[in-house]
């Protein structure tokens, strides 16, 4: 049933592009076609679309799950992505930058982009709807972050999950609200988009240090602790660049945090696990082939920490740890002898 | 060495005794032994004392860890208190009252007295401290609250962990923190007595409900929804209680929050697992000896919730299934139905 309000778009009416067929991206395009809405999934070669539409299941990134019929698969961006009214970009951080500019001619006047990535580019630092906006020519108004605690095995599965989307633009965030929103799939807005993004991408970072923690066998009160701890820097950078703070106690931060640091699905996590289980950064990627944000956004939270002047002593050690400087052992030793300081600005010494 | 620091008094001085002999009781005691400071600990019965002294080993509540000799273990509280310098009350909140009211003739007047315990009085719904203040006369600038991410075999078998402790008066904070300080044990101190005994007992509440989660199989994406929804709740009673909120974002909120709910050894989360299972109430804490703190904390937590008119679905929801009121599976589906509304007070709709 269409509403005749102006100013908003039936979730009937919508007609998506999920742009990059990884877990995230499949599970996204999957939900979306069964809830009803005409959905394309967009890959990045001819031949991952073949295989996905011969097969209807995506076995490389998204094992045991059907993609149904509805769902229609596609490498061809000048196909899929002129009649899309929301497009959602679900690819790693490292190429939000040329596939946004691959769009940018095909976009619709009123399309509202989604960035679904987690992470900063590459020695501009800029956020993913930064560079969206930057490659793309999309409007801040018409632009969106999506970040939450979004295991994609798990929404694939049907188990209950929530998230958040940023935007600038109350009602660019209501639509892609309503056309995500499902019994099972809970959907909040939020207008602190620095907040939202600087979360999604800074919770990798912590995310390698907790799975370092587990794979030195360290326990839960030390994770938990890392956790804590870690959870502090992200707030103390992302207030640094304008984020507000209560962003990062919502789903966007610590939801995604205790999830990520949580699941033995994470591949962030797992690939600190390796880590602090001795093997070397070179080969604790192992034969996955999902990206490890967390390296990168290692890398950039560190060059924030230094642009802001903020003090972050947990990135700074896995950092250390990643350019080959510093033992992991070595570094959550040094860590927690560090940390001797009062609890909060509030505390008795020392 | 003893330090001629007229405020402080060194490590070495400290005469310690522990009352109490569950796990965490056990766990500090030993730690404090093997770190060479004189240290009691307490039983309940003589019985227990004859079996600990016995074995050298709490097999009841912390089995496979040996108790140094140089710990005394007694049931006599009037031959182990008078000398004590500093005393931890580290038994179940029920009992909070009934022990410190038998302390109270054999204190000395100089001694700190340290609640080890997480939790709130039946019907009073006083805290801890206010419980020993009241009922051992002491003195609030002699009065601590003890509180972390602090699983009891994970310290004994010295895996590294954080704590905090709480006073209105720095010197008693810091004397405990240098007694209990060592290279794995790291001590926090806060002047936030409220918050850190709040954030203590209620996390309970939570690990109650994100047990339940894991009982129903409901996913990491689930629970960790649940765990930040719940942090807020914690805060918003908190801070309507006069604690500051930024503790809860410290160890003894957020931190013992995701040690609690993430470890298969927690009490708590375990009894909501079993829920989450399908057990009933009355069968749900099978045979662990153990007291499961967050079912009292959640009937606490309702009635704080009413006395200050604070919004607490997920405590609320909790109490609905531990009074049978609820099914569980019921007050999860409500749970995730209502939250629907915009994720902070910036946020868009709905």
């Amino acid at each position: 049933m269409q509403m005749s309000n102006a100013g908003l778009q039936d979730r009937d009416t919508e007609i998506v592009a999920v742009v990059g067929a990884g877990a995230w991206g499949t599970a996204l395009a999957r939900m979306l076609a069964m809830s009803g809405t005409p959905t394309t999934l967009v890959t990045h070669t001819e031949a991952q679309a073949t295989a996905l539409n011969t097969l209807r299941e995506n076995q490389r990134y998204l094992p045991g799950f059907r993609l149904p019929e509805t769902l229609d698969i596609s490498h061809e961006i000048e196909q899929s992505v002129p009649s899309a009214t929301v497009i959602f970009i679900v690819v790693p951080s490292t190429n939000m930058r040329s596939v946004s500019g691959s769009l940018q001619s095909h976009l619709r006047k009123d399309a509202i982009v989604v960035s679904c990535a987690k992470g900063f580019e590459n020695i501009s630092l800029m956020r993913m709807t930064e560079v969206v906006a930057d490659a793309a020519l999309v409007p801040t108004d018409r632009l969106c972050a999506l970040s939450g605690p979004n295991l994609a095995r798990e929404i694939a599965a049907d188990l209950p999950a929530s998230t958040v989307v940023a935007s600038q633009s109350s009602e660019a965030a209501m639509r892609v609200q309503r056309a995500l929103s499902s019994s099972s799939f809970r959907v909040y807005s939020s207008l602190d988009v620095i907040g939202v993004e600087y979360g999604g991408a800074l919770k990798n970072v912590v995310a390698l240090g907790a799975g370092a923690v587990d794979g030195m066998g360290g326990g839960q009160n030390a994770k938990a602790a890392l956790m804590t701890r870690g959870l502090a820097e992200m707030i103390r950078l992302g207030v640094a660049a304008g984020a507000h703070p209560m962003t990062f106690g919502g789903l966007s931060g610590l939801g995604d945090l205790i999830a990520t640091c949580e699941s033995p699905l994470s591949r962030n996590r797992t690939f600190g696990e390796r880590l602090g289980r001795g093997i070397v950064v070179k080969d604790a990627a192992g034969d996955s082939p999902h990206v490890v944000e967390g390296i990168a956004a290692t890398r950039a939270a560190v060059e924030l920490a230094n642009r802001f002047d903020v003090e972050m002593p947990i990135a700074r050690a896995i950092y250390d740890v990643l350019e080959g400087t510093s033992d992991v052992r070595d570094a959550v030793i040094r860590l927690m002898a560090r940390e001797t300081r009062a609890e909060t600005d509030m505390d008795v010494s020392d």
